[in-house]
């Protein structure tokens, strides 16, 4: 199995945005992510990347993602080294390029970045000769939280060609969102959203989305459906008719037969999603995190392969 | 040298207390940690728990017992991640058991938890298939700590059948002494514990536990002593007379001839015992630190085998 | 090549300032560290440390030199832990003796120490049997960042023999001047030192230091320049001639030709040296960071093979 053989072909040095890919790359880099998650549980690849070393950046709190990428780059034999920065005084912009700068020269060669500077990890790449890996935030796009949703929903559909998703809830607070829209378009899915009008506007210029109105309307035909949280901590407002949005098993039905239901987490329960579906036989939140890591290890091994 | 065989037929699969356990258990775990000891200085076993990933939530400040279990777990070649949540907003017990998920998820098997919230360890050991180890705190259980200071105890005495421990000072407040009093008792050691008559309140019908009030009816016959600190930082008040119970090289004269003086640490010398017999020829203080990590080691290849 | 021959020969067990080294010892650092670099890119003496345990114990914040060091202890196989103390209450200088000794029983061999009360470094050398690195602050020495200078400069000049080295600017605040200096005069160099009246004060009775007042003088016939940063966070006052101290291309021209110029970071750009000067081919600031880590290693294995 030539695992770096493929990757060494590409030309991207960076993973900022899905936006960038083509739909050759995403399956390509999905194919890579199930080899793998193979070579994890086999405990094979391991030394796959020990000439890199992977630096942890995270000027913004992150438990899930940085674990990931932690574990991530372990599983192939990096040397990780972690920052620290979440609650430190080098979250200025300013300093951002001095920090990757000194990074890069003693020895970091891929860099993983969570910064709330708009356009910081284009600075980054553009500055230094580190790769460099978006690590996604609330308000920004979240790449390999996109592509681990995408393997998940190819893997259970089977295919992600002419398949209708449908994402419900607090689209326009949401990168992950767009994250999705975007990898999911990219994969050939038609993509819906749906939701209170305050959550899914600015949206009607998106070519090819889909724009619902009503829950019934958003569901009907979806072969999966993504519940989203309403982030008030970047000002969503709870509009009155929520409760009327809130995805259970019964509503569910409105979807195609047998549709799964996708959630980025963390979730609310009880408020976009009961916990009964959450929990339930249709859920495939726990899969989209069990596949975060080996495709992070498919994006750190296809990084690492461009050198 | 089967090490792996004996846990894998023990039943455990979680450590949240020394209560759960029987003396055969705990006598094969102390012997474990010999076998660990010797194994960590011969640098073999490193590859023991290459399968597993161990990680460290702290959700309280922790410097000895997480650095403590990061060598354990390294020593013997587990991948280690560090969630990193001292000062995290994680830290609403809410949300603890969709961390710990997410955690599981993506890869984690053992997971060292040290939470303020009562109970939170069983939560998570019921609500997740990792294997859980209690990290313990002030105000809860310790059970490694217990398990290192019956370890030091068991090696300076030569077993503890029918051996006298006194336990010395702020034991209201010490879940420290409560896990010792358990696994001491287990072992078929007697226990006392002695002190102001404020610290020592509500343990009469701790089975089997002699209570002494004052110093030399405390220490007389004692084949060992263990002084505890006086735990300010969870209500305790210093009695006016705390100065008839500080522990020296002369009053350790009360207690058999020999008697080693034992203390969890950190001490405030000069208050709870001098500095002279902390750092004496009496004193195991830092064999209790050094049984700590070999301790920690037989634990989590306990819980590693039991899968 | 029989890297740990020499040090092993060596009778340093600690490095806690530069002052201490002799002129051979300073330049068998710094021919190890050359071996260490080619190593590292080798990716060979992968297991040079593996039975050494390094503690990063950074009571100060700390990016650059703690990364440095961790990723230098990390080429040659050492176990890294990390105390994450950097915001926490462990920081008072009681309780930093015993949190020593507590690493000390936990296996831990070599400790980098970054500590603001003074004589820290120098209590734990002498109170436990933990090899010291002090890992340097702004208001102390900083060993391995004059060692990192001193390396620079020598490839670069090809020796530092009867060579004069000119150190502009805020001299007096700064710790890196300090052991720059001791560093550069045992290997044989000239050192002046140049800036305003302020910031150049009670350097009189150093021995063999030369001081000028003016940038013309401090430059003159100068083989290499060092630029400092005003360290207003120590007090320093900006004085109303900086602009007149700045360093940019043309005012190099008073220095020798092809002089270099150095700065040990982070550069107030502007400031005390322009942006082009910083970033153009005169400028080593990027080599005395990449020379970090090889430096740093050498340091780690020169400890760890004195035992």
């Amino acid at each position: 199995m030539t695992l770096t053989a493929e990757p060494r072909s590409w030309t991207q040095r960076h993973l900022l945005d899905v936006k960038g890919l083509h739909r050759d790359e995403i399956e390509r880099l999905l194919d890579l992510a199930v080899v793998m998650r193979d070579a994890r549980a086999a405990r094979t690849n391991r030394s796959l990347l020990e000439a890199d070393t992977v630096g942890l950046a995270f000027f913004e709190a992150s438990t899930r993602t940085r674990v990931s990428f932690e574990l991530a780059a372990k599983a192939l034999g990096a040397t990780v080294v972690d920052l620290q920065v979440g609650s430190s005084s080098v979250a200025k912009g300013e300093s951002l390029i001095d920090t990757a700068r000194t990074l890069e020269r003693t020895g970091v060669t891929i860099l993983v970045l969570r910064h709330p500077t708009s356009g910081a990890p284009e600075m980054v790449a553009r500055g230094t000769g580190l790769r460099v890996v978006y690590g996604g935030d609330g308000t920004h796009a979240h790449p390999t939280q996109a592509l681990a949703d995408a393997l998940t929903l190819r893997e259970h559909l089977g295919g992600l060609d002419g398949r209708l998703v449908t994402i419900v809830g607090d689209v326009v607070h949401s990168r992950v969102a767009r994250s999705n829209i975007h990898c999911l378009q990219a994969l050939g899915a038609r993509v819906r959203i749906a939701g209170p009008a305050a959550w899914i506007e600015g949206f009607e210029t998106t070519t090819g989305l889909e724009i619902a109105t009503g829950l019934a309307a958003g569901l009907r035909d979806a072969d999966a459906v993504m519940a989203l949280r309403a982030q008030l901590e970047r000002g969503a407002i709870l509009p009155p008719e929520l409760a009327s949005w809130r995805l259970d098993t019964e509503r569910m039905g409105l979807a195609r037969p047998g549709a799964p239901i996708l959630h980025p987490g963390p979730t609310n329960e009880g408020v976009e999603l009961t916990a009964e579906l959450a929990s339930g036989p249709r859920s495939l939140i726990g899969q989209q995190v069990s596949n975060g890591v080996p495709v992070r290890m498919a994006v750190l091994a296809w990084l690492a392969g461009s050198s």
